[in-house]
């Protein structure tokens, strides 16, 4: 499809993201959803036939980050320098930031000619999102009170809760490979556990891609061994968006059982709500002693569960063997980037090219959260890009 | 008023402004800080207005920190991207850059394609605007022997003497509270030192504010504890400056006598001079010891002075009862950032968003000294930007 | 000459520089480093003469640090930046990069909208341009296989082997100050081991110099103390190169000797190959108490050298008393860096600036070889920018 389609596709959906932010993919509607996908599907192809959406002469784009992630790094520079912004980064390290009453001082003094902000904070159970939603409301006041010139958009790089440019980029991802989201009505996706050496990694992924994926008919299935739960709350979003959309999701503890006939499946380590939350305490009192306990523990436990590796004789039982294998990386791969894994290095290499693909939806997912959010008009703006003729590659 | 308007107040002016670096306001004459002031104003309304004042097609603009600094930094790197420059940082941990006989290379080695350098240095009594000097002086040798193909200008973001970005957006600040610079004639503002738990806070804003204030007519009173003295030189600075300036300039020690019937108040914590002699000393020798004893001293004397703290009672005896609260950011707040403070919390959140205004001046401030270092005819230059009709948000 | 000039002279060139990576001078045409030097000299007179060479409306270019270094740093951040690129980097502190399996995962995940990579890895013998190879292959395969929209071009920024943008940058100094490549022939220039307190400096640059310098023609002669031996291969490649072009290449071991009549010196400490090929192993070993072991036995060998200075002595046996000194900068200089180091203060004071000179090229050399990767038709483009009167200061 060319980009006017895309175009007119975009301008038949009915959306209020100008001046919202993006914090769970939950919160926004079914279009705005689509017109998300579109805009990024627009981006990504206007970057491919070389024209320039380079919408700010300048600005800033600032990415507060609370731990380290080169993938994520990289796609909100390259999302902010797509169109036009320079990356600012507030790492900790470097800064004065702090949660409680310092935080919207520190917003509006980070945004004085700032126009959007990338947030990862996903070390606290229930610290994460509300976090973002302190730095928002000091945005608003900054704004009405005219410290700021205008209101940064703030999208969610990973939460306590959520993970919505992951999502929406394995969404876009689903859409290439499935040819339209209508497509994937009835199709299985299976999100399962899988075993990892490390612990501790957080539940953002599953929860987003349940939520997420449960809003297009198809048949979700949250497979992990008895313990490691989800955030009950956002478990019981995906039972009603199942409900909504016509189609099923089912919580199972085998996953062998689980991939049988599955169209997608998406197996991936996290660690159990309940161990989050002993650990969001023990990392409140800093309680060093503690926390090493709960990780060996927590090790323990998980190392019940080795057999959740994502095999090649598994892969065999899911559709026509050849399941569509997801993975928003880096994965645990065995025997390559450690002994056991969540995957088979021989399954793994054989969709690595597909998860590569399915990463690099992750900029254009971004940058048109941040376009979406700055421009009440984005049919407009888009078609004035294209009819401006500004080419990335100048010459 | 419009920005023609301000163009026009500009072009009245006689500056010498164009390749001087700007290292301490005493320094520059009544025009030229009228100039600073005047361009800081067009290009935050460009800004507003969405006209993008993007001078530079391409080149750096480095930033040497000795120090964290949130603020800073985002104003600096605010300002140099309004301009068109791209940030690179010179933090030490990244670097080899060193005091001494590789400054004149280092200087060099970073400003092959470098339009402004802003440095901070402000750890050091007798060091930090020497530094900035020796840095001056590098780059005169290296563009007179064409090994830089242009000079970059050098902003000073804080040494031991002065503060002048912090100071002029302080200044500006007062400009728009009061209407105009004529409207300061007669008010009183007084700097004052207020207690806080920490130790050592540099003394470069109440000196940075003291031989500002005095140029405008206002009656400026110094008050601190017996002790807390500033640098002498810059004491006779705002001296000389008041006698001129025709205000007043007084030193006192009494803190809720000195605030009675001001207009102005700044009550800021800082470090005495004879303490920074002391700690500078020990830095030098690397005394650990020896700083953690002057550390243990320095807290014992502050904690004598807790009553230094601005209160609701000392607002009500200033002008009207609402004197302007100004504080540089962050400030000690009694009962949140700390027990005790510089200002009580209920007086603090009156003022709250004034202070966010008056940071918000900085990354023009900055901006303007860049601008005003690279064009020789600055309102040539506005009004080309102007005519152009370039725009930040291009759709 | 003028730009119009230097495009023609460019234009005579037989070239395959489009889409191949700049690792190593040797595996490049004498036409095919004309061109870089061509390209190099274009830009930095299009910056001089305010022609703004800005050929990428956005893009990244990602720098991959494995050590510090400031002067590289900027010359790719100047490069980068002059031709419309945003700097990302990649610090390892601040990713998850490693050697490996995971090496061609990163590749493709930091190259989404990348436009060129610079690499410094020189810290391990054999490792460093097998790395930047590594990195190569993964992104072949990323773009043969759609997951990148373009190729992104990667310059050696150092590795163990090589340094071609120093070398470069030195062979542009080279024909500037003797007015063409031509003149170059006959030339003697002597590369020389120099006594330095530290330990372990890589090999890249005496084995950049010898391996380039041979190609035109010049007398090379590498001088160092008896064990203090360059890589074989690459002493190698430069006996061939200066059989080929009809210049000659000599291995001596007295520095005064090796001085005499020289033309051009490069006086500069390495460590020894076995040096460094135990160091190699030791590192990989993660053995602390060999390495300590290892460095005391190198400095007290180094220490036996502490005669290799070039000094003032020794320049008055040089060619008319004045040969042309070139250092890559920091030299460790005899009672200024350090107590005894590689030349006395007295010599190297009267050669700075030429050194800063010979500095000044690398952000160009830089910025070339990211051209020549870019540009199918250089001479086009160039000729394009030229006719598109784009200035990089604006007004």
């Amino acid at each position: 499809m060319n980009i006017q389609d895309k175009i007119k596709t975009l301008a038949q959906l009915d959306t209020d993201l100008f001046g919202k932010d993006f914090l769970l993919t939950w919160e926004k509607s079914d279009d705005e959803l689509k017109a998300i996908l579109e805009i990024a599907a627009i981006l990504k192809q206007m970057r491919d036939e070389n024209v320039s959406p380079k919408v700010f002469d300048s600005g800033l784009a600032v990415s507060i980050f609370r731990d380290n992630s080169t993938r994520t790094r990289f796609s909100f520079a390259s999302a902010a320098n797509l169109l036009g912004l320079a990356v600012q980064d507030m790492d900790e390290t470097k800064s004065q930031i702090a949660h409680g009453e310092t935080v919207r001082e520190t917003a509006n003094m980070i945004s004085f000619l700032t126009d959007a902000i990338g947030i990862r904070d996903d070390m606290y159970l229930g610290e994460g999102n509300k976090y973002m939603r302190e730095v928002a409301e000091a945005l608003d006041e900054g704004y009405e009170k005219k410290v700021l010139p205008n209101r940064p958009g703030i999208v969610n790089l990973q939460c306590d809760m959520d993970h919505p440019t992951q999502s929406m980029a394995d969404l876009l991802h689903l859409k290439n490979e499935f040819g339209s989201l209508e497509n994937l009505k009835g199709k299985k996706i299976v999100m399962s556990w899988a075993y990892s050496p490390s612990y501790g990694k957080p539940m953002s992924v599953p929860q987003g891609i349940i939520a997420l994926m449960t809003r297009y008919g198809m048949d979700v299935e949250l497979a992990y061994p008895e313990g490691y739960d989800l955030i009950p709350e956002i478990v019981d979003i995906a039972k009603d968006n199942a409900k909504k959309s016509g189609g099923s999701f089912k919580v199972s503890h085998h996953m062998a059982e689980a991939m049988k006939d599955a169209d997608i499946v998406y197996p991936k380590s996290w660690a159990p709500f309940h161990i989050m939350q002993e650990r969001t305490e023990l990392l409140k009192n800093k309680d060093m002693a503690g926390l090493k306990k709960l990780e060996q523990k927590a090790l323990l436990n998980n190392a019940k569960f080795k057999d959740w590796e994502y095999t090649e004789e598994m892969r065999k039982t899911t559709k026509d063997g050849d399941a569509l294998y997801m993975h928003c990386l880096p994965a645990d791969i065995s025997d390559v980037s450690c002994k056991d894994g969540e995957v088979e290095a021989e399954v793994f290499e054989k969709y690595r090219i597909k998860t590569y693909h399915e990463a690099g939806f992750k900029p254009y997912i971004i940058a048109s959260m941040m376009f979406a959010n700055k421009f009440k008009n984005p049919v407009a703006v888009l078609q004035g890009i294209l009819d401006s003729g500004a080419k990335r590659v100048r010459f």
